[in-house]
């Protein structure tokens, strides 16, 4: 079976947040055994899987990108979008914008400490579209 | 279903390069819902999603990269095959090897503005082989 | 069809592990066509795919690594459970924490010189668990 629903995730600030609750709620029942892809539909915004408990994980993750891509490395010339743009392209290829999960016994098999990031690597990034496919027996 | 077809992709200069048509063409009918995976059967490239729109975005991608995992790393052990051949297996594995991408009605359901990247970290890298796998209902 | 096995790895050392062998020995015969997720259960550690003969690639994969995400980063705030945690956290965003690679004729399609790396980033990160799931026909 397949099953594939498109939401869309209310503005956020710049930072990395827990939606693990969110993706759950919008897919529903999942099969017993199989895959989920969550993929998000932008190229300044990122998914990847960390840390779902100390929130000074979250806020470190924000803190060390800033310095590992820097708005103003001098060499950007795709600047016209504003500072935070360039970099937030950078990092969302460097995360990456989607993740695969597998499923067990009609729950997601994720570790004990893990839980689905939405990182927001625009100042004003606004509504995010993301698409969670299962797919399974 | 699940449709899988295996293309090689004619040699690319350094840098990062728009094949979204590419990888539609060579495989064909999609599915009604499901997953699209693109996967690169190489450890001095990668493949990634990211603006498909105005190419100083991937102008930057290169200029930024090449500062991140630079050439002249002092530590480097792996030398023989060039000075691009370590720093390429780095950004391969930074950037990743594969997408996955959702199907929706027939269709890759992409943001407007993404698009699929090959990212070619070798200067002479040659052709390059790519498997296109679709699966769904 | 679908199939899926957890395994427990035993503890390794901080640096990079082939374990491609490990994987197919666990999860036994492969569908004609199709997806294998490799999927690691912690925040602390990473899988990626990379060259699998000259072990050098792997030695400077973690000198290069310390050195893009040092654990003397003055501006970490998640310290309490070692200077090596949080930079652990960041690799496993960085570098992925599954890998998605197609099946062919029932072999993992893999290029020439392409393994699964396990990538340890804790000093002593323990034994390691991860799911593997085949989907395919």
């Amino acid at each position: 079976m397949v099953k594939q629903v498109e939401i869309v995730l209310p503005a956020m600030g710049r930072g990395y947040h827990l939606i693990t609750h969110k993706v759950l709620e919008a897919i529903g029942e999942l099969p017993r055994t199989g895959i989920m892809n969550v993929f998000i539909k932008h190229t300044s915004a990122g998914l990847t899987i960390n840390e779902n408990a100390d929130p000074s994980v979250r806020t470190d993750f924000e803190t060390f990108m800033n310095d590992l891509v820097p708005e103003d490395y001098p060499h950007f010339t795709h600047t016209l979008e504003g500072s935070d743009d360039m970099p937030a392209h950078l990092k969302s290829s460097i995360i990456g914008q989607s993740v695969s999960i597998p499923i067990t016994e009609h729950r997601l098999n994720l570790g004990t400490w893990q839980g689905i990031y939405l990182c927001e690597f625009r100042n004003h990034g606004g509504r995010r579209k993301i698409v969670i496919t299962v797919y399974g027996e």
